[in-house]
């Protein structure tokens, strides 16, 4: 039962697309990640999952439309739908997604991290 | 399928203590509420409730702490804790909770908002 600053959590670690947990209600988890670059297609069967820029501008490509999210905004993708963040300067994002969602949904990539840390 | 920019939303209501859905995800909503005053001391049986801070300072009075939050903090209060919302001057917050929790616990009370409405 403590308050969390997100501007410190997120000065704990360096790493791109590697989210780390920082809170958990409800079966969901709250998590910080810093992304920059392209990362993989990917879907999640069940969960739908959001996005909140906390700094920068994050590109959500889906198939059939491109959402472009600055600081102060949030997109949901919902289940199911294909999507590809990409960063062409460093972001800091905010997800709520359920606690047993995969992080590349069921592609394995380089860039799939098996256990989200809490910090 | 559309973004959300949390700021163009707040703009769009004044009233205080009757949160307003943005977005819902996983049996979750996304709610914005602005804030000044008291609240009533509840709980909610079987939900965690998250607090954000968008703009301001909040005190949530817990029976045996006091939590205070400044923008880009937030807090979980676990299920079955009774809190007590204060804001000494306007606060926006963002809520995530789930779908069917009651805005008031099982207290009714002149500030009680039986049904959220989308904005």
């Amino acid at each position: 039962m403590k308050k969390v600053n997100i501007n410190e959590k997120l000065n704990l670690f360096d790493e791109y697309w590697s989210p780390k947990i920082v809170g958990e209600l409800n079966g969901q988890f709250i998590k910080l990640v810093k992304v920059k670059g392209e990362f993989v297609w990917h879907d999640h069967k069940n969960e739908d999952e959001l996005f909140l820029v906390i700094k920068g501008k994050l590109i959500i490509k889906l198939r059939d439309k491109i959402i472009e999210l600055n600081e102060g905004e949030f997109f949901i993708v919902p289940k199911a739908t294909e999507h590809k963040p990409f960063a062409e300067e460093e972001v800091h994002l905010l997800l709520f997604e359920p606690k047993d969602i995969e992080h590349t949904g069921k592609i394995k990539h380089e860039l799939t991290k098996e256990k989200p840390e809490w910090i």
